[in-house]
């Protein structure tokens, strides 16, 4: 399992050879946030990147998450922001689960402009305004807020072609430089 | 003017003679909140809908008003929403100005589903999640927080097909009943 | 297998215990099309829907089907409107892949508005306008054309909730009764 | 007025006068349109771009237009689509009018990304897919079809701003070099 990714907070709901079996047979749902906070008028002031420890090195990512069976989009949203970024992050679930964008990751590089070795994964991607302190988990160094320029200045270093979809992100919110 | 609109705030900006003079010209650009309680998930569980006395009596309106020359959207959006909710209502105005409708309103009844005898407006319209509490201004008797099944119950006696808009922003939030 | 839902055209990609064991392990992702004719403008004039034979008697339903491991979602959605409305309906599929409805159907009934006895499936749902002509499949007994209004008087008995996903997509075309 | 912008086909309806008199007082509602072609699965595969002349030399546009009074959006959509790429273009207008962008210009430069000289505008911008031959209007020298590669690297040469909304459109279609 790559570095880059949440490791899921429940291992146990799948065994590593029940997911490896099932990751072989059907594309694999994931939800993917956008850490932004906001001003008074709901316009993105900063982007949240988390910097891991990879495989590669250190690598820029995003909050992303499998969505368990049996679990809802919106939960698997909120567990996967808290997990990443820390209880008292207070962050603002949209009202829709109509995401910004569809992300299609293939383990075939080149297939198309995302990709993930691990897996086929489809992954519902958020922009979420968070409001409080963020404490990021112990395999992340740290949280940086980036303006959306440095963001774009970094996001091509990112694993799996992301910075495609954080440059999307801010696209859907008009903060595209 | 309809007492069913918000005045706006700064009636000089026109006169009265010039804003009916362009209100025959072009269409007027509005935005319009449907406001919302949400919960940790983000999920709307209320709709808030203000009464307000209007030449017909008693009916239930939306958080609407016009764009002013030279005023950002998300401005005139923010501006509407302290206006009729008060000061301390806390929205949490979206990151995006895409609006979840489009909403056409014509002088002509039947011709759209939506009209506004005064003219011709064209009203951006977002769902507005708010955290704090609202005080509704004077010429609004009360605001209040109907359930998504409440709220479609009372609808079909909003003014100029309003209703129509409600079901369109609990669609959107996967709310209608 | 219910016989509302469009049975994969490729049963042999996972055998029946396959698919079973899948199913138990991790949300199923779907896509779901609402066939519509438009007219000069875009707007919707009709929606299609299919009567099909299930084990319920004669039902309403949707275009819908699973996306197979290594399918883009795009080409799941036209390989299973082509299924079920046959090679001359000449759709045109959205530019975009963002949904207007992320549709969750759980197996336990009341959980959520849509159910789905067999799984846990999460459906991307779009609206597909189609422009020719349109010959279902052997196991539906025929397409029909509807306006808005007549749609929205049949979907109430569609099995596990879809009806509200017919709403939701006349909500989002602007043309919800 | 700058000869980028398409010239109402009925000035008539405003005298300039008249026109210059409205666009001093309130926010002028305008729509464009980003002409695509798509291949069967929905995926732009170019971006039509209009070279006009205009008072700087030659420049790359959108469609563009203004909504007159008592015009529904679509209509002004269809028309301006019809008047720049001519009666034999064949686009596919969205079922929606939720626009992918709602693009602020205002007189300022340096006040928001977006800027016009002659007015405060608010466009609702739009992907319009194009199936027929295009025969741009005497005003345009050409219409050149670019994939989205090209596009982006293009499109900061386009007056006011509008490469940005070049961007935007690319991205809420997932073609976002």
């Amino acid at each position: 399992m790559s570095a880059v990714r949440t490791p899921d907070p429940n291992p146990g709901w799948l065994s590593e050879a029940e997911l490896a079996e099932t990751r072989a047979r059907v594309p694999m749902l994931y939800v993917e946030a956008v850490p932004v906070r906001v001003d008074a008028l709901g316009q993105v002031t900063a982007v949240g990147m988390l910097l891991r420890v990879s495989a590669n090195g250190l690598t820029r990512s995003l909050v992303s998450g499998r969505v368990h069976h049996g679990e809802a989009v919106r939960s698997a949203l909120l567990r996967h922001v808290e997990n990443d970024l820390g209880p008292t992050a207070m962050p603002q679930l949209p009202p829709s689960t109509v995401p910004f964008a569809v992300a299609e990751y293939f383990p075939w590089p080149g297939f198309s402009p995302l990709s993930d070795t691990r897996q086929h994964a489809v992954a519902l991607a958020y922009v979420v305004p968070v409001a409080g302190d963020c404490q990021p988990r112990q395999d992340a160094l740290e949280l940086a807020w980036l303006s959306p320029e440095e963001a774009i200045s970094v996001v091509d270093e990112m694993e799996g072609g992301r910075g495609t979809l954080v440059r999307q992100a801010l696209a859907s919110v008009g903060r595209l430089p």
